[in-house]
């Protein structure tokens, strides 16, 4: 059986329109899926309205208690919510989720070394219940996860998406024919950041060390792809990184966005 | 099998010791079960702190767009999440839902008449989605019920906790040998408000009648008894309203509260 992985990031949440025409292809796609979402700005302009200032250290925000409230009633209620009723509005059969609901990923809070991140949680493939969530799946819902987990002792933790979605599909590649597709506003891995018309269509691990040589892939979609291949490395079958707006092409078996594979 | 669908009221959640005991209470109860928690002061106080009017009318929330965003972000996200990774950390596997998730209960908007209730969704049992709901408890998952709905066509709204809890168990009673139960912070239906010892134990449709005549049972008791009896008739085999700290009870089949019955 196959199943898709799709996270989605705040960009698009931010823009109801892009969401919604995103969300139809979502539905529209066969076999089993889960959809994972990030936050957008509703969490910080929450937070600067109650006066809880956001701080962020190297583009991670520190989650204090005030700021985990926010989160938790954005991420897991407010967004979360509306993205499952406009599931349901196009026949997806969706189930709006945290990692604290069916114990389905549980976090280590971080380790407080030179900073102390507040109540961010830490995951892995380990993290995740795949028994209980391919429960789910197996009974005909579609989970859509937001960006909270637990630590299994009561406490709620913030969780990066990007790191969800790769544990999830790791995770689940063990029972699943697993693709991982990571949405989000360009046309995919560019090689000229300002063209779109430079994408790269297909990465494999030789492929990648050269694109690294050379200076093309740099910066801050390093860790993204780093993170990629090691989902490919455990058994997830290719992980595509394109525009939300594409998505659509999936579902006709035609390719978009930069594929990655073993290339084996 | 037997289900228990418990409902519990907002002056609990709002102490958090009282919480966590309720909720420990809940998690060692056989079989089936599903919890619907109403919302307490935290709606109130976010949309007071983000300058919302709160807007009562006869005693229910007059729910605008902005008043919708506060009770989903604090029902369906702050509130309902706690309680699932409280519930969890005690070995109860709970998942946390609105009627959104999984399609379980689609409300119809309340037509506008002399008042605009805004996004307010009204329901009764055959909004609710049995099978659907059957296929989580059967998977060995305790769903958790937040009082938001929606309408099937992406628009969220806002629902009555009381009202949900008697429509799942109505809806419920088909499959299981389901027992309703409210949990406040009084002892259970009293003779006299202000006497804790004045608990009336056992009430049947013929008994309920004369604790009418005699004006023993008035005013805002007068709706939940109704509501109770008519779920009854409708198959729910009992309802007990009953003190949040007492559900204890249940577990060693002791009885507490006061319990509704056909008297048959």
């Amino acid at each position: 059986m196959k199943l898709n992985v799709v996270k989605i990031g705040g960009n698009v949440i931010d823009n109801s329109e892009n969401l919604h025409r995103f969300l139809k292809d979502f539905a529209a796609l066969d076999g089993f899926k889960i959809l994972v979402h990030g936050g957008g700005k509703a969490a910080t302009q929450l937070s600067a309205t109650l006066g809880i200032e956001t701080k962020m250290v190297d583009g991670r925000r520190i989650t204090d208690i005030e700021s985990l409230r926010v989160v938790t009633m954005v991420y897991a209620g407010l967004i979360n919510k509306n993205i499952v009723a406009a599931l349901q509005a196009v026949g997806c059969n969706a189930i709006g989720l945290t990692g604290a609901d069916g114990n389905f990923i549980v976090a280590k809070k971080r380790p407080v070394k030179t900073i102390d991140y507040g109540f961010v949680g830490d995951i892995d493939e380990t993290s995740i219940n795949p028994a209980n969530i391919a429960k789910l799946l197996e009974a005909g819902f579609v989970p859509v996860f937001s960006a909270i987990t637990h630590d299994g002792a009561g406490q709620l933790l913030n969780t990066n998406a990007d790191t969800i979605a790769s544990a999830l599909a790791v995770a689940l590649a063990k029972l699943y024919d697993t693709t991982l597709i990571y949405c989000f506003e360009k046309k995919g891995v560019l090689k000229d950041i300002d063209d779109e018309t430079s994408l790269i269509t297909d990465i494999d691990p030789i492929t990648y060390e050269d694109l690294k040589k050379q200076n093309i892939i740099a910066g801050g979609m390093l860790p993204k792809l780093d993170n990629a291949f090691r989902a490919i490395a455990s058994g997830v079958t290719s992980v595509i990184i394109g525009q939300a707006d594409e998505l659509g092409h999936l579902k006709h078996n035609k390719t978009f966005g930069t594929r990655l594979s073993t290339g084996i």
